[in-house]
């Protein structure tokens, strides 16, 4: 099967009208895509679809991105890419003249995740399984053929990776059952965004409670008073057995969230999520001693290799495609385990819970065996765009079972919200954000 | 005065043509510059000029990029802007929903300092210096006003900053005059890139050394036989007493880096330039026993504060425009001065002689006081397409005298090349290069 055509499309829903996803560094998100279809010349039509998330303004930054790769993955077949998928990888994540405006980070990583995404998805399709089984089938050695790892192999080897793959291998038929009966747990963050007024935080509390959540995440950082109330409040709903995790969004300077997260320890938060730059390890490393959770923008596997080696986090929560998509985001499963990390994937934008349940599958059967200190994140909007949305039972994730990543959108949905042609774009007026 | 329209072309030099610029990680670059320009009310007909260096491919993702601040520049005043830069400056690094596809690095944040950059040539333009001018003739309070201390105010405070913009203030009347007569030192890379035959290498060393260069710079990190062949003709030509640089482009791992400089030690290097991922501030520690130099792909000054704060490099090597312009370049010159590190300007690109000479000479006159260990990157090519090109007087830079950043390009450059409609471009096929 040949790859014979790469589109690409903005699509933007405006959620800035709603606030759904405001926090302290985004006031007004619209959430967003750079949405890759592949085509191919198979019979059946099959296509493999990939997007990388965005914010709104700057998605076409990411489509230009990602039509700069289009002649690397054009005429090539899939069996081609897949027999050698390292290589693949990083003919896009090192093109020698792409990988100036990176390298390996900002639009054109997020580009190399829709496309590396995209090709998975036609993967998946042409060997008939979710994503999640078809990674759960491969022996070790597979896997470990599939990762580049260029600046990595100072904390961990392609030997070391085989071990850890092999480690739980012979009880791997029972998590997968047991996924199936369960699901993996969840975690929302659909009541807590900051632009939310306090009588909705404290129904949206309630109504979380009564749907089955048990852990609920709070936005800070905006001002600290505001975050004590907020926090009061939800504590009250919730109680003190209930999980909070707080998310500062990357607001503060390393002494302020040192000192800012003093005030706010009172009400027990699991973890603080960004507490400050995604990019500075050792600011994470000092802020440490309370529980660090980040990843969302953490640009690729060499800065997650240095918050392992300093002990720096607590949480890693993987994003699906600000890494550069599936290849990538196995180095960093790996790492975690070598480290004893728990994964706790990045879900707030759209398509990324649908993207990252496999994730959590694959690493509970196949890496970790563990679901201890595990959990998604689940947001609950936008997920009616998608052809195969996720399946959530009491709180959990229910493994996806249709062929492919999950993540193709419905035609009519792409329709609509592509823009600036789509029909919900010529209702309503674009949203200026206000500037933090 | 206000700014009225802004302008973004794509302009590339096919240097890949030659391998001019080649080395291990960039086969077949092809210089080239998202170049900006902003127009004015201004009934003299002022405009500011400002360019970020890409590598032929990908620059139209960066013109995408700077497109989407427009409405950020088009239709303030300079006065707005100046009046309060810090502002001016977040107001793009950190804009609410193009953030997400940075934050600050990679093609958003080289957007960024295009459009900061054309706005200093404007502003000293307007003031009628040469930039290093206007900064030097600035109140320590003045520059301390320009810069986003935000992630950095655990290594340095606004209040530290004016202590070492204050420490040598007496002094620099002597130390502007002293460049007005001798210059600014520099090293040449023009001679070692990694394309380049071994007779080229050593003729170029040859009309290198008879130009009165004194400091030469070899590509290395291909193969370990090449370099040591190639040193060792580097070596025969210069003798001992001048001094070798050698840059590796990223290519290594950690512990490569530290096997592959043992067997290149005996040839003396003075340092070692980017041995790996620009992101991997441990990894540099690591391998810093031997002295290393890196900076040219170091996304921002949180980078640089954490190879500050673990001792990671000997030398800092800033870039004008992968950091976000002019005012992010301060914070790191005032870091560099805390903690002692010489900075010696990446230059390798078009364009970016022309940029940092006047970083190097307000470093000297108003930040380390100092030249020792110091030295400005130069290469020999594309200077014929500036307006103001850098003056080199046996082998220093002279300190530039024309209003504004020496960044604008003669008009009928841009329009020879400009990708792809220009004549240039019409001609020559454009290179695809070798995937490393």
């Amino acid at each position: 099967m040949k790859i014979t055509g790469l589109v690409v499309r903005n699509i933007r829903f405006p959620t800035s009208k709603t606030l759904a996803g405001s926090d302290a560094m985004h006031p007004c998100p619209d959430y967003s895509a750079a949405y890759v279809t592949l085509k191919t010349n198979s019979p059946s039509g099959l296509e493999g679809h990939g997007l990388t998330f965005t914010s709104g303004r700057g998605t076409e930054v990411v489509v230009a991105a990602i039509q700069a790769f289009k002649t690397i993955v054009v005429g090539r077949s899939l069996e081609s890419i897949v027999g050698d998928f390292r290589s693949f990888w990083r003919s896009l994540a090192s093109e020698g003249q792409l990988r100036w405006i990176g390298p390996e980070k900002g639009a054109i990583h997020l580009a190399t995740s829709a496309i590396v995404n995209a090709v998975w998805d036609l993967y998946a399709k042409a060997e008939n399984k979710p994503l999640w089984k078809l990674l759960v089938d491969m022996t070790p050695e597979q896997i470990v053929g599939l990762i580049d790892f260029r600046y990595i192999t100072d904390v961990l080897t392609p030997e070391e990776s085989i071990e850890i793959l092999s480690r739980n291998r012979a009880t791997r038929a029972e998590r997968e059952s047991e996924l199936m009966r369960q699901g993996y747990p969840a975690y929302t963050t659909s009541a807590g965004w900051l632009g939310y007024s306090d009588e909705k935080l404290r129904t949206l509390c309630r109504e979380g409670l009564s749907a089955g959540w048990t852990q609920f995440k709070l936005k800070v950082g905006a001002e600290l008073d505001d975050d004590v109330r907020r926090a009061g409040i939800i504590r009250e709903e919730i109680g003190w057995d209930r999980k909070l995790m707080m998310d500062a969004n990357e607001v503060w300077d390393v002494n302020t969230a040192i000192s800012w997260m003093k005030e706010l320890t009172r009400f027990k938060p699991w973890w603080i999520e960004e507490p400050t730059s995604p990019d500075d390890v050792l600011g994470h490393a000092a802020i440490a001693p309370i529980a660090v959770a980040t990843g969302e923008q953490c640009q690729n596997r060499v800065i997650f290799k240095q918050l392992f080696q300093l002990n720096a986090i607590r949480f890693c929560q993987i994003d699906a495609c600000r890494l550069g998509g599936v290849n990538e985001v196995l180095a960093v499963l790996l790492m975690a385990a070598k480290f004893g990390v728990p994964v706790c994937p990045h879900a707030g934008g759209v398509g990324l819970c649908e993207y990252v349940q496999h994730f959590a599958m694959f690493d509970y059967i196949s890496v970790s065996a563990s679901l201890e200190n595990r959990v998604v994140e689940y947001i609950d909007h936008l997920h009616e765009h998608f052809k195969h949305p996720v399946v959530m039972k009491h709180g959990r994730y229910m493994p996806p079972q249709a062929p492919g990543f999950s993540i193709e959108m419905r035609p009519q949905s792409l329709d609509e919200y592509e823009f600036p042609s789509g029909k919900a774009w010529q209702q309503w007026n674009r949203t200026v954000s206000a500037i933090p």
